[in-house]
């Protein structure tokens, strides 16, 4: 089974999602080859200092739809790392639910380049991310 | 009463830190001008699809480190941004302790570039990252 | 006069480019409000110790694209400088003719947004840039 | 012969740089495992439209520095690529002599994460940049 098979499971609620996605309320709504979609219910809970969403809960759900966008792709077999992540922060959040989209830039044999675009619940572009990951194959580092 | 004297009273423990350090289970330890250390017990709530630490926990604590190593330069009555944040994850993480210190590389009137460094409880060094930081004024945008 | 005013007449060749553009063999070929084009002729005099056209010219022809499509936007009497920028290298280049176009993602008052495809003579991607404008008026820093 | 050994030999003036380095005024000046450093004569042939040194240009240096640190590490039929370069410009630059310091924070097997200052004739830091370069062995990809 490849992880597409596995996230379009997810996406119809016959598997559970990860922890993390319990811990965060940020579940995958849409997958597709070199695609993913994940919203994020932000609350009171997710308040850095500022009192707004901490930048970092911003970067859990970019994180999230810029992986699995990429794994959706992998082969059986393979796994993948995120080499880097970058995100730049338009506009503060409070509450209210996040749309994460992550979608391929171009996809490499070892390295794929992807991007995100993280909307509040009125559609506003409220972070932008780009994200490096790599395949990794059994024999190979 | 300055950021700086806030974030001492969150390292002494004489006031709580924000809801985002209790979800993550993360928490402020040492705190200096430009300088931040935070702390992450990492565990299986924190767990992707792949079994290792979400990645973008690591952005958690490593913005919480950038953020308020710049929030601690602060005068009273200024505020401050995230403009945008680059992390390298340069291994995989499962469970234990992180520490993530944030340092001013440059600080500027209006904008300051700092850096992070995420170890494990080895201290083995599993991400860097850097970040710019935006100071708010009264009467500025 | 704006600099989209003075753009339009280095586009239409009634004014010199800049030197380093000169220097590069680079122009810009397009201007609109929030784009901006440019061509780069990559010989050998681009090459770095691999024999590849060195990845700081590709910066070069990205940095022209993104901060002219910033300033495309700028009123009389502003002026703008670059906060960061980040580029994904995605295939390797020798000779011909590279053209970045860089674009808008989000203006702010103070901080924009852009990014910037550089595509080969074939067509194909070879590097992927975003970059942080800050705009600057009299009277602010 | 390895690159570092090539290096040593141009940082003595035995042999010639690169093509990119005459075109730009710049060349290696100190060489070790793991560290570069580069200088740059900024002159008004680098201006940009706004007479300061193009953005650019202080990529190329950035570059040279952290590209030649990464490949003073490889082994004899290693050759590499640069990923991915960000870089935070932290003040205007006119003309005078810049200086790149190119440092790996971490080498991997594959993938290597560098760091570079960019210093001004004062020693002012006037840009920093990060990147990651990847090793390429013959019969992997």
């Amino acid at each position: 089974m490849t992880a597409l098979d596995t996230f379009r499971r997810m996406v119809a609620g016959e598997i559970d999602g990860p922890p993390v996605g319990r811990l965060l309320d940020m579940r995958m709504t849409e997958i597709d080859e070199g695609r993913a979609m994940f919203v994020l219910d932000a609350g009171p809970q997710h308040a850095s200092p500022l009192g707004t969403v901490h930048g970092g809960i911003i970067c859990d759900v970019a994180d999230a739809a810029l992986g699995c966008a990429h794994a959706s792709l992998l082969g059986e077999g393979e796994t993948f790392a995120t080499v880097e992540l970058k995100i730049n922060f338009l506009k503060p959040v409070w509450t209210g639910r996040l749309t994460a989209v992550g979608e391929v830039i171009k996809a490499g044999r070892t390295l794929t380049l992807l991007d995100c675009r993280i909307t509040d619940a009125s559609g506003s572009l409220v972070a932008y991310a780009t994200s490096t990951c790599m395949t990794l194959r059994q024999g190979e580092e």
